[in-house]
């Protein structure tokens, strides 16, 4: 090893652990992976550790160090080829770097130029990179608010505590004149379902503004609320510039909306972190622009990495994407999502996970089994909006699921005497 | 086609494409590219475009429409593998959609989520799928300010107007308290520098305070200027969490600091197009997080569109991937990138391009050559402050690199009487 990268190696006794975050990679490169582990610390941290005619050396205080390298095995075909780091075999190398804090602060943007900036993505010697995790230590955890209300925030409102939630998004998306909008929330709402939502692609337009969908909205979930004698809620997407969401949050509040969402990916993680120090209702994020840096195997970010940056900017609730071949992504990987949302994590509280994608009644199983709580939410769309009975059919066929679940009896045998949930499986249940 | 297809497809003479933007992608399926593209149109627009039992439809004021479409050829590997569309043969195609602003309006992350979201990113039956482009009609524009400065406002305050800039990194990048810090910038500028900027990776830090760091930095600054009868700009990285970037700015230039930096994708685009409605010097965004969503040469985004969007955002200088194998990029997309920030667009002011990648004295020539103006700056980190002589000998040697390339003599020869060009070519160019 050159001498000079020695000094970026250590491991957790050595160190104070407190004064550094872990930063866990998956990279491939044709060269050592020791001393490809060392140029990775550097060109993440002090890159030149020390001025031209100085005695000096930085690396102690700012150095990030390798303190794991495990070496998976060697492809031929590399994940994603670069040009200054070819070979004919390619090392799989996993590796835990501890970073100093001290080099970024409890800020979420310099955090991640930190971690998932140019230093990591174009280190030389290294061909295909991702940030597979990110552990914080205490200290670091306790400067960041977290989310404000959380799950058991989200179930006061509801006033339901045993099972599921069950969100709509109303459709069709986008085109619906307030008026007629509410009117599909109201029928969703009747059939039993817990909230409805504006679309991703909705938000304060010009054929329908926010203002003004949230008053009609709201008006008839309260009306819907006597009817049924259950607790709903609105959660109005917000998404717009920067320095508008906080007036967006205040129309909603100000109308009785009851949630916000942003599409957290393209408004930032930080300015949802502004928004969620003043909110005053749950505040939920879409996942949007996720898939580009996080679809790809062994490049860029994974999901898990996101939705613990998430709940560290406080959402109150998550949408990420769901089960599924559509959602391009493996059980497992959901599961993870849904644990890292409702893990003890310091004093930071439980996002409620929403894994979302092309959900009808017969998501709430699969769903149930594979996450094993019911502290999650659906978020099904045209399987509500869409059902052959119109939206109260398709919130009732859910609710239906459920009690079937409770009941401990197979959907197709409970569809025999609930015709919402057997035209359910007819219209979404054959493909 | 199926009969609920045609509706997507348009072309520019029917539309009134003042009411349009236009995406192009490059995409791969195993199926039908035409009924592929359809699926594209609908999942970013009008999914489910009437409600159940109304007769309406919403295609065709809210409905993206396909304008063009190239089958590319076919491939038996697709660009990234995805569980839901898989085949022996994938098409490559490339398409034309022009999407109704009327969807998202002039707001960067709606757009964002419209052109590169879920719908792009989960249409059934595609593979891979890239961003390669995105064209804004006039009326759209006019609603962005763009850059405050730009290539003009900046060469006013330098008062160089015949040359390309060179800003120097400050580095050690990290570690360095602020009178250290300064007195590096200080010995640059005599060298010749024209403006210092703080690391990417350096901010607002507990070693290294803004306000410490920019009242040390300006007050050698003026010195610098004095003595050398040019003007200077020091650049401060004041990337942070969005609710500071404002009070950040202000920092700056009530202590005389006269440029700030965003890392732009991690801020945030709509953030930084917030900052910059109230600039008083010119801001500069540094593409600390744009590889993994970028570097697929068919998946996410091209860094064209980054390019655009930060120049629509209203970034006076953009530091991107320049030229050379590290930085993965080609010659014809650094190139492309530099005519995006330079080309006439509306009423929207050039941003200043800023190519960085491992810069020293012998990349003046190579990027002069491939850009062919003079409206770019350098921005060499260790090819000044790692210089054998120190900072003023590296600031030093890349003015002479231009003194050659002006006076038409190649550098080796110029290096001859000149000796921090010949230190750096030793130093520097033999790698």
């Amino acid at each position: 090893m050159e001498a000079d990268n020695e000094a970026f190696f250590s491991n957790r006794e050595q160190l104070n652990m407190e004064d550094y975050c872990i930063f866990k990679y998956y990279f491939e490169t044709p060269f050592d992976p020791e001393e490809t582990a060392a140029h990775l610390c550097r060109e993440t941290s002090t890159a030149l550790w020390k001025r031209v005619d100085v005695e000096e050396d930085f690396r102690g205080v700012h150095g990030a160090k390798v303190i794991s390298l495990k070496r998976l095995g060697t492809t031929r075909e590399p994940g994603l080829e670069a040009p200054h780091a070819k070979g004919d075999v390619y090392n799989q190398v996993e590796v835990e770097i501890a970073h100093p804090h001290i080099n970024f602060g409890p800020k979420i943007p310099n955090l991640m130029t930190t971690a998932c900036g140019e230093g990591a993505f174009f280190t030389p010697g290294i061909n295909s990179i991702k940030l597979l995790d990110i552990e914080f230590p205490e200290t670091y955890l306790k400067e960041f608010e977290g989310p404000k209300f959380g799950v058991a925030g989200i179930r006061k409102i509801i006033e339901v505590y045993d099972r599921p939630f069950v969100t709509g998004v109303v459709k069709p998306n986008i085109g619906l004149k307030p008026k007629d909008f509410a009117e599909l929330a109201y029928k969703a709402y009747l059939g039993g379902i817990d909230a409805t939502k504006d679309d991703e692609m909705l938000s304060d337009v010009s054929y329908s503004s926010t203002k003004e969908r949230v008053g009609e909205v709201v008006n008839l979930m309260h009306k819907a609320e006597d009817r049924t004698g259950e607790k709903k809620i609105f959660i109005a997407n917000i998404t717009d510039e920067v320095d508008r969401i906080m007036e967006l949050h205040d129309i909603v509040t100000e109308n009785g909306g009851n949630g916000v969402m942003l599409n957290a990916m393209t408004v930032g993680l930080s300015a949802s972190r502004m928004l969620a120090k003043r909110t005053k209702v749950p505040m939920f994020s879409h996942f949007d622009f996720i898939a580009p840096y996080t679809r790809h195997p062994c490049f860029g970010l994974t999901t898990q990495v996101v939705t613990k940056l998430q709940r560290l900017s406080g959402f109150d609730g998550i949408i990420m994407p769901g089960l599924g071949d559509r959602m391009n992504t493996t059980p497992q990987e959901v599961r993870e999502n849904v644990d890292i949302c409702l893990s003890e994590w310091s004093s930071i509280r439980k996002s409620l996970p929403i894994p979302g994608g092309s959900d009808w009644a017969g998501s709430m199983l699969p769903m149930y089994n594979a996450f094993g709580t019911v502290d999650f939410s659906m978020v099904p769309g045209r399987g509500v909006f869409g059902h052959p009975m119109g939206p109260e059919g398709g919130a009732r066929s859910i609710r239906q699921a459920w009690e079937a679940i409770e009941r401990n009896i197979p959907i197709e045998k409970y569809a025999e005497t609930h015709v919402e949930l057997r035209q359910a499986i007819e219209a979404f249940g054959k493909k």
